[in-house]
């Protein structure tokens, strides 16, 4: 029972691994299509915490008595597969940018939160604490390119030339009034 | 200014037309995987859900001059491009399922909003009013989903042989207790 746990504990945390390849990759991609100095710094510091967070699960894994050699045919296998969403779809606008950056954020909170359920059940209280560690930033992350969704769609409009003006806008629903 | 406005308004429905259209390919494959009959109830609720959705984004194009044909070949560009993740990249754990279900809904939830500012700006109180109907569905749906991590986690694991028995776990990060 504790070695299939381990093994199912193994899993997870190389799907975690590879799915926080895929992060660094779309992010360092964001940083240059951005489209806005905030939005460009967001995905930039979310970018060192993303690195910070796939060292953790590597050491996690080799505690485990994982190689790298075997982390990066994990990795490779993953993206063959498809699930490189987030690497071969790269959006083309600042507001898609951030609504595929969001949803990638949930793909991490949800697998982080799997994990440490599957982690929990089996006692491994450093993985736990590990999944404690990361869940508190991915969740922030989300929340402030949530924050910025207004200012990714105006920046996605001025690109194709379309400007807001500071002045438009009709109370209760957010709603800005075309001046045309 | 309007006519640019109304043609920004169209992208962004023709893309939530081309994800909705990528929503119900995997709740329909979801359906069939969901490892679980409550798991499988949520993927079918939220798949006529995502069909009526569809119905609303398609009306609200048509409203704005467009064509069915047209939106066929859009949905086919689209997944060409590969952002057809959820199609090509199907999960095949309960745990992993709802993970990629929990992050599209967190998709849908940005497209959404990032439409709804969009019309804002443009005074298109249609197609606010659409995304306001529309957006509490979505947010209902991702938290549904995330209430059901546990019992997704646990049918992956019973899925490869590994049961959870009562007594196992850490007090204090919630961990269920299986009646077997």
């Amino acid at each position: 029972m504790a070695q299939d746990f381990d093994k199912q504990i193994v899993k997870y945390l190389q799907d975690a691994y590879a799915m926080e390849e895929q992060s660094i990759t779309m992010l360092t991609k964001a940083t240059k299509i951005a489209g806005d100095p905030d939005l460009m710094q967001l995905y930039r510091g979310h970018l060192n915490d993303t690195r910070d967070h796939q060292r953790y699960v590597r050491q996690r894994l080799e505690d485990l008595g994982e190689t790298e050699n075997r982390l990066k045919g994990y990795v490779q296998q993953l993206t063959a597969m498809g699930l490189g969403f987030a690497t071969h779809a790269m959006p083309d606008t600042p507001g898609k940018l951030a609504a595929v950056a969001y949803a990638f954020e949930h793909l991490e909170i949800a697998s982080y939160t799997l994990l440490r359920d599957v982690a929990a059940k089996a006692g491994d209280e450093l993985t736990v604490e590990m999944a404690d560690r990361i869940l508190p930033i991915e969740r922030q992350a989300a929340q402030l390119i949530e924050e910025n969704f207004e200012l990714a769609a105006q920046r996605s409009l001025a690109a194709v030339g379309v400007d807001i003006q500071p002045d438009q806008g009709i109370e209760g629903v957010g709603i800005r009034q075309s001046e045309s």
